[in-house]
Protein backbone atom coordinates (compact mmCIF):
# COMPACT_ATOMS: atom_id res chain seq x y z
CA UNK A 1 0.00 0.00 0.00
CA UNK A 2 0.81 3.18 -0.75
CA UNK A 3 3.10 5.44 2.05
CA UNK A 4 4.07 8.91 2.21
CA UNK A 5 6.70 11.16 3.64
CA UNK A 6 5.05 13.43 5.86
CA UNK A 7 6.26 16.78 7.34
CA UNK A 8 4.95 18.97 9.92
CA UNK A 9 2.24 21.38 9.28
CA UNK A 10 1.04 24.39 11.24
CA UNK A 11 -2.08 22.83 13.80
CA UNK A 12 -4.02 26.43 12.46
CA UNK A 13 -4.28 25.53 8.62
CA UNK A 14 -5.35 22.07 9.13
CA UNK A 15 -8.80 23.47 7.76
CA UNK A 16 -7.51 22.66 4.09
CA UNK A 17 -7.95 19.27 4.28
CA UNK A 18 -10.74 19.42 6.69
CA UNK A 19 -13.28 21.93 5.61
CA UNK A 20 -13.88 20.10 2.52
CA UNK A 21 -15.35 17.37 4.18
CA UNK A 22 -13.48 13.80 3.88
CA UNK A 23 -14.10 10.70 5.22
CA UNK A 24 -11.43 10.70 7.99
CA UNK A 25 -10.20 7.27 10.01
CA UNK A 26 -10.01 7.97 13.29
CA UNK A 27 -7.35 6.13 15.23
CA UNK A 28 -7.33 5.51 19.00
CA UNK A 29 -5.77 3.22 21.65
CA UNK A 30 -6.21 2.66 25.65
CA UNK A 31 -4.30 0.09 27.51
CA UNK A 32 -2.77 -2.08 25.08
CA UNK A 33 -6.39 -2.18 22.94
CA UNK A 34 -5.98 -0.09 19.48
CA UNK A 35 -8.98 0.45 17.09
CA UNK A 36 -9.81 2.51 14.11
CA UNK A 37 -13.38 4.23 13.17
CA UNK A 38 -15.07 6.13 10.12
CA UNK A 39 -15.81 9.07 10.95
CA UNK A 40 -17.32 11.62 8.44
CA UNK A 41 -19.78 13.77 10.84
CA UNK A 42 -17.29 16.50 11.48
CA UNK A 43 -16.85 19.95 11.25
CA UNK A 44 -13.83 22.86 12.26
CA UNK A 45 -15.07 25.00 15.04
CA UNK A 46 -11.81 26.99 15.96
CA UNK A 47 -8.87 27.08 13.20
CA UNK A 48 -7.54 24.22 15.30
CA UNK A 49 -10.44 22.74 17.08
CA UNK A 50 -12.44 19.79 15.66
CA UNK A 51 -16.25 19.29 17.24
CA UNK A 52 -17.37 15.38 15.74
CA UNK A 53 -20.55 13.23 16.31
CA UNK A 54 -19.46 9.54 17.70
CA UNK A 55 -22.92 6.81 18.03
CA UNK A 56 -22.35 4.99 20.85
CA UNK A 57 -22.36 1.66 19.69
CA UNK A 58 -18.69 2.50 18.21
CA UNK A 59 -15.96 0.46 19.98
CA UNK A 60 -13.91 3.27 19.25
CA UNK A 61 -15.89 5.65 21.48
CA UNK A 62 -15.05 3.98 25.18
CA UNK A 63 -11.48 4.10 23.68
CA UNK A 64 -11.10 7.64 22.80
CA UNK A 65 -13.10 8.65 25.77
CA UNK A 66 -11.14 6.97 28.64
CA UNK A 67 -7.65 7.96 26.60
CA UNK A 68 -8.93 11.53 25.93
CA UNK A 69 -6.99 11.11 22.49
CA UNK A 70 -7.58 9.94 18.82
CA UNK A 71 -5.60 10.83 15.68
CA UNK A 72 -7.28 11.70 12.53
CA UNK A 73 -5.82 10.03 9.62
CA UNK A 74 -7.34 11.49 6.13
CA UNK A 75 -6.89 8.36 3.43
CA UNK A 76 -6.70 9.10 -0.54
CA UNK A 77 -9.22 7.27 -2.76
CA UNK A 78 -6.95 4.25 -3.33
CA UNK A 79 -7.81 3.46 0.48
CA UNK A 80 -11.73 3.13 -0.24
CA UNK A 81 -11.93 -0.24 -0.04
CA UNK A 82 -9.85 -0.74 3.35
CA UNK A 83 -12.30 2.74 4.26
CA UNK A 84 -15.63 0.79 3.76
CA UNK A 85 -14.58 -2.41 5.77
CA UNK A 86 -12.97 0.05 8.39
CA UNK A 87 -16.71 1.14 8.65
CA UNK A 88 -17.96 -2.24 8.32
CA UNK A 89 -16.37 -4.23 10.98
CA UNK A 90 -15.84 -3.79 14.90
CA UNK A 91 -12.65 -3.10 16.65
CA UNK A 92 -14.57 -5.28 19.77
CA UNK A 93 -13.58 -8.82 17.38
CA UNK A 94 -11.23 -7.52 15.01
CA UNK A 95 -7.32 -5.63 15.28
CA UNK A 96 -8.56 -3.45 12.47
CA UNK A 97 -4.49 -2.60 11.71
CA UNK A 98 -3.65 -6.12 11.09
CA UNK A 99 -6.62 -7.30 9.72
CA UNK A 100 -6.71 -4.75 7.17
CA UNK A 101 -3.04 -4.30 6.71
CA UNK A 102 -2.45 -0.88 7.81
CA UNK A 103 0.80 0.57 9.76
CA UNK A 104 0.58 1.87 13.35
CA UNK A 105 3.18 4.49 13.91
CA UNK A 106 3.77 6.48 16.77
CA UNK A 107 2.66 9.49 17.73
CA UNK A 108 4.53 12.98 19.11
CA UNK A 109 2.17 14.28 21.99
CA UNK A 110 -0.66 11.37 22.19
CA UNK A 111 -0.72 7.83 22.72
CA UNK A 112 -3.32 6.95 19.71
CA UNK A 113 -1.53 5.72 16.88
CA UNK A 114 -0.97 7.59 13.12
CA UNK A 115 -2.08 5.44 10.63
CA UNK A 116 1.25 5.31 8.04
CA UNK A 117 -0.92 4.99 5.09
CA UNK A 118 -2.63 8.07 5.09
CA UNK A 119 -1.56 11.40 3.72
CA UNK A 120 -2.77 13.55 6.81
CA UNK A 121 -2.35 12.62 10.46
CA UNK A 122 -3.55 15.07 12.92
CA UNK A 123 -2.94 14.57 16.92
CA UNK A 124 -5.61 15.26 18.52
CA UNK A 125 -6.57 15.76 22.72
CA UNK A 126 -10.15 15.89 23.44
CA UNK A 127 -10.83 19.40 25.51
CA UNK A 128 -14.65 19.38 26.01
CA UNK A 129 -16.50 15.99 27.45
CA UNK A 130 -19.93 18.09 28.37
CA UNK A 131 -21.44 17.51 25.39
CA UNK A 132 -21.28 13.77 24.91
CA UNK A 133 -23.64 12.46 26.97
CA UNK A 134 -26.59 14.76 25.16
CA UNK A 135 -25.24 15.03 21.56
CA UNK A 136 -22.24 12.54 21.29
CA UNK A 137 -20.96 15.83 20.06
CA UNK A 138 -16.41 15.18 21.08
CA UNK A 139 -14.66 18.69 21.06
CA UNK A 140 -10.66 17.83 20.12
CA UNK A 141 -7.98 20.16 19.89
CA UNK A 142 -5.32 19.46 17.30
CA UNK A 143 -1.65 19.16 19.03
CA UNK A 144 0.40 18.32 16.43
CA UNK A 145 -0.10 17.83 12.96
CA UNK A 146 1.53 15.58 10.05
CA UNK A 147 1.10 16.48 6.58
CA UNK A 148 2.42 14.71 2.93
CA UNK A 149 4.23 17.96 1.12
CA UNK A 150 2.76 15.66 -2.39
CA UNK A 151 0.57 15.36 -3.34
CA UNK A 152 -0.42 18.95 -2.64
CA UNK A 153 -4.49 18.11 -3.23
CA UNK A 154 -5.32 14.33 -2.74
CA UNK A 155 -7.83 12.41 -3.61
CA UNK A 156 -10.10 12.65 -1.02
CA UNK A 157 -13.36 10.47 -0.53
CA UNK A 158 -16.99 12.32 0.79
CA UNK A 159 -19.21 9.71 1.87
CA UNK A 160 -22.99 10.52 0.81
CA UNK A 161 -24.69 7.50 2.56
CA UNK A 162 -26.39 4.53 1.46
CA UNK A 163 -23.03 3.15 0.08
CA UNK A 164 -22.15 6.04 -2.03
CA UNK A 165 -18.99 8.38 -2.46
CA UNK A 166 -17.97 11.59 -3.95
CA UNK A 167 -14.22 11.60 -4.84
CA UNK A 168 -12.65 15.37 -4.70
CA UNK A 169 -12.50 17.20 -8.11
CA UNK A 170 -10.90 19.95 -9.19
CA UNK A 171 -8.76 22.32 -7.52
CA UNK A 172 -9.09 26.11 -8.19
CA UNK A 173 -8.22 29.64 -6.87
CA UNK A 174 -9.77 31.27 -9.46
CA UNK A 175 -12.12 33.17 -7.15
CA UNK A 176 -9.63 34.13 -5.14
CA UNK A 177 -9.77 38.38 -6.47
CA UNK A 178 -13.37 38.22 -5.14
CA UNK A 179 -11.93 38.20 -1.45
CA UNK A 180 -10.90 41.19 0.57
CA UNK A 181 -7.24 40.64 1.89
CA UNK A 182 -8.16 40.28 5.42
CA UNK A 183 -10.66 37.40 4.49
CA UNK A 184 -7.93 34.88 3.43
CA UNK A 185 -5.51 34.97 6.46
CA UNK A 186 -7.46 31.97 7.73
CA UNK B 1 -29.13 32.80 -12.85
CA UNK B 2 -30.07 28.98 -13.25
CA UNK B 3 -33.45 28.13 -10.69
CA UNK B 4 -34.29 25.01 -9.87
CA UNK B 5 -37.54 23.10 -10.05
CA UNK B 6 -37.56 21.61 -6.48
CA UNK B 7 -39.69 18.18 -4.49
CA UNK B 8 -40.32 17.94 -1.04
CA UNK B 9 -37.18 15.57 0.11
CA UNK B 10 -37.13 13.23 3.32
CA UNK B 11 -35.02 15.42 6.58
CA UNK B 12 -33.62 11.79 7.88
CA UNK B 13 -31.53 11.70 4.12
CA UNK B 14 -30.51 15.37 3.90
CA UNK B 15 -26.92 14.02 4.65
CA UNK B 16 -26.40 12.85 0.83
CA UNK B 17 -25.99 15.99 0.26
CA UNK B 18 -24.36 18.03 3.39
CA UNK B 19 -22.21 15.02 4.49
CA UNK B 20 -19.84 15.86 1.37
CA UNK B 21 -19.07 19.01 3.19
CA UNK B 22 -20.07 21.84 0.36
CA UNK B 23 -20.37 25.58 0.88
CA UNK B 24 -23.97 26.39 2.47
CA UNK B 25 -25.40 29.34 1.91
CA UNK B 26 -27.27 30.10 5.44
CA UNK B 27 -30.38 32.43 5.07
CA UNK B 28 -31.85 34.35 7.73
CA UNK B 29 -34.73 37.07 9.04
CA UNK B 30 -36.23 38.44 11.86
CA UNK B 31 -38.04 41.53 12.08
CA UNK B 32 -38.11 42.93 8.19
CA UNK B 33 -34.61 42.23 8.09
CA UNK B 34 -32.88 39.22 6.35
CA UNK B 35 -29.33 38.11 5.57
CA UNK B 36 -27.39 35.42 4.00
CA UNK B 37 -23.78 34.08 4.87
CA UNK B 38 -21.41 31.21 3.98
CA UNK B 39 -20.85 28.66 6.14
CA UNK B 40 -18.17 25.55 6.12
CA UNK B 41 -18.19 24.73 9.40
CA UNK B 42 -21.08 22.46 9.51
CA UNK B 43 -21.56 18.68 10.29
CA UNK B 44 -24.24 15.82 10.40
CA UNK B 45 -25.45 14.98 14.02
CA UNK B 46 -28.24 12.57 13.94
CA UNK B 47 -30.00 11.92 10.30
CA UNK B 48 -31.75 15.25 10.87
CA UNK B 49 -29.88 17.45 12.86
CA UNK B 50 -26.95 19.73 12.10
CA UNK B 51 -24.69 21.43 13.76
CA UNK B 52 -22.49 24.25 13.00
CA UNK B 53 -20.17 27.34 13.94
CA UNK B 54 -21.13 30.74 13.33
CA UNK B 55 -18.44 33.52 14.38
CA UNK B 56 -19.33 36.31 17.07
CA UNK B 57 -18.68 38.67 14.55
CA UNK B 58 -21.32 37.37 11.40
CA UNK B 59 -24.28 39.74 10.98
CA UNK B 60 -26.22 36.55 10.53
CA UNK B 61 -25.91 35.35 13.93
CA UNK B 62 -28.24 37.39 15.55
CA UNK B 63 -30.99 36.95 13.14
CA UNK B 64 -30.79 33.67 13.67
CA UNK B 65 -30.31 33.82 17.40
CA UNK B 66 -33.43 35.85 17.91
CA UNK B 67 -35.69 33.82 15.56
CA UNK B 68 -34.26 30.64 16.19
CA UNK B 69 -34.44 29.86 12.66
CA UNK B 70 -32.62 29.58 9.50
CA UNK B 71 -32.30 27.70 5.95
CA UNK B 72 -29.53 25.82 4.66
CA UNK B 73 -29.16 26.60 1.10
CA UNK B 74 -26.66 24.70 -1.49
CA UNK B 75 -25.36 26.12 -4.12
CA UNK B 76 -24.04 24.93 -7.12
CA UNK B 77 -20.52 26.05 -8.50
CA UNK B 78 -21.85 28.69 -11.18
CA UNK B 79 -22.84 30.47 -8.00
CA UNK B 80 -19.46 30.59 -6.78
CA UNK B 81 -18.54 34.35 -7.64
CA UNK B 82 -21.85 35.04 -5.64
CA UNK B 83 -20.71 33.07 -2.89
CA UNK B 84 -17.33 34.38 -2.61
CA UNK B 85 -19.17 37.95 -2.70
CA UNK B 86 -21.71 37.32 0.29
CA UNK B 87 -18.83 35.78 2.17
CA UNK B 88 -17.03 38.87 1.75
CA UNK B 89 -19.43 41.60 2.48
CA UNK B 90 -21.87 42.30 5.39
CA UNK B 91 -25.78 42.31 5.72
CA UNK B 92 -24.93 45.46 8.34
CA UNK B 93 -24.41 47.22 5.18
CA UNK B 94 -26.59 45.57 2.21
CA UNK B 95 -29.40 43.62 1.69
CA UNK B 96 -27.66 40.47 -0.40
CA UNK B 97 -30.51 39.31 -2.08
CA UNK B 98 -31.33 42.48 -3.75
CA UNK B 99 -26.77 43.28 -4.02
CA UNK B 100 -26.48 40.19 -5.60
CA UNK B 101 -29.57 39.20 -7.61
CA UNK B 102 -30.65 35.74 -5.72
CA UNK B 103 -34.60 35.37 -5.25
CA UNK B 104 -35.99 34.89 -1.51
CA UNK B 105 -38.85 32.52 -1.47
CA UNK B 106 -41.36 31.62 1.63
CA UNK B 107 -40.56 28.52 3.44
CA UNK B 108 -43.23 26.32 4.67
CA UNK B 109 -42.38 26.37 8.23
CA UNK B 110 -39.86 28.99 9.28
CA UNK B 111 -39.75 32.81 8.46
CA UNK B 112 -36.45 32.60 7.07
CA UNK B 113 -36.31 32.97 2.96
CA UNK B 114 -35.03 29.92 1.13
CA UNK B 115 -32.73 30.96 -1.97
CA UNK B 116 -34.48 30.08 -5.27
CA UNK B 117 -30.78 29.65 -7.02
CA UNK B 118 -30.07 26.97 -4.75
CA UNK B 119 -30.24 23.77 -5.53
CA UNK B 120 -31.06 22.70 -2.19
CA UNK B 121 -32.74 24.16 0.60
CA UNK B 122 -33.01 23.08 3.96
CA UNK B 123 -35.47 24.46 6.96
CA UNK B 124 -33.47 24.71 9.90
CA UNK B 125 -35.15 25.27 13.37
CA UNK B 126 -32.47 26.26 16.56
CA UNK B 127 -32.59 23.83 18.59
CA UNK B 128 -30.09 23.61 21.50
CA UNK B 129 -28.55 27.42 22.67
CA UNK B 130 -26.79 26.59 25.37
CA UNK B 131 -23.39 25.40 23.59
CA UNK B 132 -23.67 28.86 21.59
CA UNK B 133 -21.74 31.14 24.20
CA UNK B 134 -19.06 28.58 24.71
CA UNK B 135 -18.54 27.11 21.56
CA UNK B 136 -20.26 29.34 18.64
CA UNK B 137 -22.19 26.49 18.36
CA UNK B 138 -25.65 26.12 17.13
CA UNK B 139 -27.68 22.70 16.73
CA UNK B 140 -30.37 22.88 14.12
CA UNK B 141 -32.98 20.42 13.60
CA UNK B 142 -34.43 20.25 9.65
CA UNK B 143 -37.91 20.73 9.99
CA UNK B 144 -38.74 20.55 5.62
CA UNK B 145 -36.14 19.83 2.77
CA UNK B 146 -36.53 20.70 -0.31
CA UNK B 147 -34.00 19.77 -3.46
CA UNK B 148 -34.11 19.62 -7.07
CA UNK B 149 -33.99 15.83 -8.10
CA UNK B 150 -32.04 17.07 -11.47
CA UNK B 151 -29.20 17.15 -11.56
CA UNK B 152 -28.89 14.45 -9.32
CA UNK B 153 -25.56 14.77 -8.12
CA UNK B 154 -25.17 18.68 -8.18
CA UNK B 155 -21.31 20.10 -8.30
CA UNK B 156 -20.63 21.54 -5.52
CA UNK B 157 -17.61 23.71 -3.75
CA UNK B 158 -15.68 22.92 -1.01
CA UNK B 159 -13.63 25.40 0.70
CA UNK B 160 -10.15 25.17 1.81
CA UNK B 161 -9.57 28.44 3.16
CA UNK B 162 -6.79 31.35 1.73
CA UNK B 163 -9.60 31.76 -1.55
CA UNK B 164 -8.96 27.86 -2.45
CA UNK B 165 -12.15 25.68 -3.18
CA UNK B 166 -12.50 22.08 -4.41
CA UNK B 167 -15.06 21.20 -6.99
CA UNK B 168 -16.88 18.10 -6.45
CA UNK B 169 -15.87 15.32 -8.87
CA UNK B 170 -16.68 11.84 -9.88
CA UNK B 171 -19.64 10.12 -7.91
CA UNK B 172 -19.85 6.50 -7.21
CA UNK B 173 -21.09 3.41 -6.03
CA UNK B 174 -18.22 1.00 -6.71
CA UNK B 175 -17.63 -0.14 -3.09
CA UNK B 176 -21.38 -0.25 -2.06
CA UNK B 177 -20.83 -4.06 -2.33
CA UNK B 178 -18.08 -3.98 0.32
CA UNK B 179 -21.17 -2.75 2.98
CA UNK B 180 -23.09 -4.91 5.50
CA UNK B 181 -26.51 -4.57 4.44
CA UNK B 182 -27.75 -3.34 7.53
CA UNK B 183 -25.07 -0.02 7.55
CA UNK B 184 -26.65 1.00 3.99
CA UNK B 185 -29.75 2.33 5.28
CA UNK B 186 -28.88 5.36 6.70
Amino acid sequence: MKTYKKKNFPVTKIRRFLEPGPIVLVSSAHKGERNIMTMGWHMMMEYSLIGCYIWTRDHSRTLIEKSGECVFNIPEVALAPTVVKIGNSTGAEIDKFATYGLTAEDADEVGAPLIRECFANFECRLVDRSLIKKYSLFVFEVVKAHVAPSPKFPKTIHYRGDGRFMISGEETARWRRLFKPEMLEG
